[in-house]
């Protein structure tokens, strides 16, 4: 059994610095890296660029919103022609930074409000799949489960590597709860590590209403906000390792 | 005689316009494409890269401060390292762009005060041009005459393209005269373009001083400010291909 | 009869220009001034208000969303606690410019994609309008007809200056019909002063679907974009003054 | 023996925080506020100024560079015509959220480059003074000790607060040592407590090169950056009141 360990790095923005980047890099095998729209800013996207190089780990592009006073969680109504090209920006401007070590881009994922509008929204998700296959063809699309993206990206002929969000609730279709709702967020360790292992030995999640549902995933995404969620993310790497499952970044994965 | 022509162009940002670029890509044969820091946009951004490719012109980033505010004209105090990272985000952003189009970057200029400050100081100009280096080792670097610029470009194996700008004084050294000096920018469209001859016939500028001094530019840069601009750049043109002298995208003329 | 002649003004950012400002000042009596978070920057803030108190013209705030990317024109989904300190913000920023030469702010209005979320939403209109009370409960809100911004206001103690956009078709509650609807916006100079002169004679606007409804306004906006709709606003000045109008500021009339 | 501790407030930026808001606020006396421009958000600026007035803190508006990316740290070269409207922008904008609530603001001062560029410079330091004065001729300026701010000030009819920094070593003639220098940020708690104490006892520091020199201070600056720094600042603050001190707002300080 394989699977990838992803987390959202390079969140911080100039003086200000978010998320324990150290620690995860010590967890992880694939990173998704804000590029300076919703966060990041070049210097630290190129020190997270050196360091998921130095340390084996895939590199993806975290795209989101151009509202870095909201973080890119708010929604925002742009012309998706014109959506699709900060797409572009994005991208490019990472893999600048990958092409100045030699090394490469292997993924990319949309973040935020992005990210919620685009797995929702056939019509926004295609358009800017689109961009992500005109920019780079073999790059991989890291998302939450979404007929949209999917859909989009076989149009487009790239390959996605679903995600598994083990602290967040999941409605009977696969999608995610909203925050808001009460208990949409898991934060006992010890259940969000029983529903890591139910993934791994069944393939499933358990829903918000009760039911059973499959989930295809071969990745599962770790978070750094805060110091508990460091642990939370080593413990499920033991979890895994325990259970005789390896670590393996998301490119090595998808066929 | 072979010449480029070449232009700043794209420095747009969203509602805002600048420059007559429509009118300046019918003269010009290379463009300096803004790319979202000093000025520009991705939606222009990716607009001017299309209209570069579909005319045959050239495509090269201009690189410059954060600062749309002061339009990249004020000298700001920033880390060489950090602002190495800079250039590389700028570079990677507008190459992706051309990317997604099946083009390619063929050259980078500085902008504005980074531009003025990289000219004159070797220990800015190497780490910029080692930047620039890494990101991609035949991108030519544009630039008006700077022994600082020339030298680090040789040191990190990267070609020159040196401009001529024909409506702005030249002191001694080949550098220009600050522009708050009396008679620095040449308004005179008869002036200017018997400033161009002399260049095509003699490779010579006459200084500010008097004296002629030898300029050994393959491209002149043309303005697009305002309506007399683009027909002062357009009299050029004319001047150059009545003389039998033909207009030549940078990379033609730079083995 | 008397009535206010209001325009957007100091909408230009940096070197960036947007709007004949300088021509609209000697036509207008009453000025809406971006304050740098759609549009605007301190230079054209402290400038415009300059201008205004020399021209004897009433000064407005004209807040929008923190998007100049958008020119905030695209809608954003931001907490409305949070959106009005964004209020109080822009308020402040340009009743600073006006504290600093002895003159002071009569009224404000709401930019673009804000003004119509504001215009169409009693939840969002109320907690805006509220901030508005708070800064200064002596500023006239200047809108065009809405029950959510007349409610709010007269809940907080506000008073409205209703606007007449003249060349903008009104549905038959009075609300603008949207942009994107064929002849929404009259570009007829002959009309757009046959609708002026309809208003000042019988208070009236004739809909989009045919019938006449009433208008209280005691303002029209006019617009700078282009040099076309500087000579419309003209023309209207002379309707208006021709008929034995009297151009008065917006304070003048709201008592 | 009076004294005012004050602190840098309010530095964070939408999901980013900077230093210990919480615990100053039960330390100082008078707080220095972000005003958005090299840091701070008009939500932060809202809850900070509300907390301010709660706790009975003086309210000052600390000015900064244009320069989120740098944190107003790096120096930038902008003409002082504009360089004093963007002060009149930020203290504008904060005593916007002082009117909301029914309270007011009683001095400022100017942040990092701009601070050290303002003190250094008596060109510089004239016409922003001059703008803080023609903003509000009541506002205290808070500074380090410099002949530049000190002089102005007093041409302009403004009341100067000199503070001091009791962990950063001076120069003879009472400025700063720049903080690349070894030893110029006194970090043993015991020196800084013990500087404090001479303070207060003698009015005097002993400087860089031995000597000790008149610091005729009425405000200790203290920060929040680090968790030690907090408590450094307890530390101060007990050292005063155990000598006899009293923790004043600075406005109570300066007649």
């Amino acid at each position: 059994m394989k699977i990838d360990l992803n987390a959202d790095l390079g969140e911080g923005f100039g003086a200000y610095r978010m998320g324990e980047d150290e620690a995860l890099m010590q967890i992880i095998s694939s990173a998704n890296v804000a590029c300076g729209f919703h966060a990041g800013d070049p210097l630290i996207m190129d020190s997270t660029v050196r360091l998921a190089m130095a340390g084996g780990i895939d590199l993806g592009a975290h795209v989101g919103f151009p509202d870095l006073l909201g973080f890119g969680r708010r929604k925002m109504q742009i012309e998706t022609r014109e959506l699709a090209t900060y797409v572009i920006y994005q991208l490019g401007a990472l893999a600048g930074f990958a092409a100045a070590i030699g090394h490469r881009m292997t993924h990319m994922s949309f973040h935020g409000a992005l990210g919620n509008m685009a797995a929702a929204d056939a019509d926004l998700a295609d358009p800017l799949i689109a961009a992500v296959a005109a920019f780079d063809s073999r790059l991989i699309i890291s998302s939450s489960t979404s007929r949209a993206i999917e859909a989009a990206a076989e149009r487009h002929g790239l390959r996605v590597a679903t995600t598994f969000l083990a602290d967040r609730a999941y409605d009977k279709s696969g999608l995610l709860v909203p925050r808001q709702l009460p208990d949409s967020v898991i934060k006992d360790p010890l259940k969000v590590r029983d529903r890591v292992r139910q993934l791994l030995d069944e393939g499933t999640v358990t829903c918000y209403t009760g039911e059973r549902i499959k989930i295809d995933a071969c990745s599962i995404l770790l978070h750094g906000d805060t110091a508990g969620s460091v642990e939370l993310a080593r413990g499920i790497r033991r979890e895994i390792e325990q259970g005789g499952g390896e670590i393996v970044p998301v490119s090595h994965l998808i066929p």
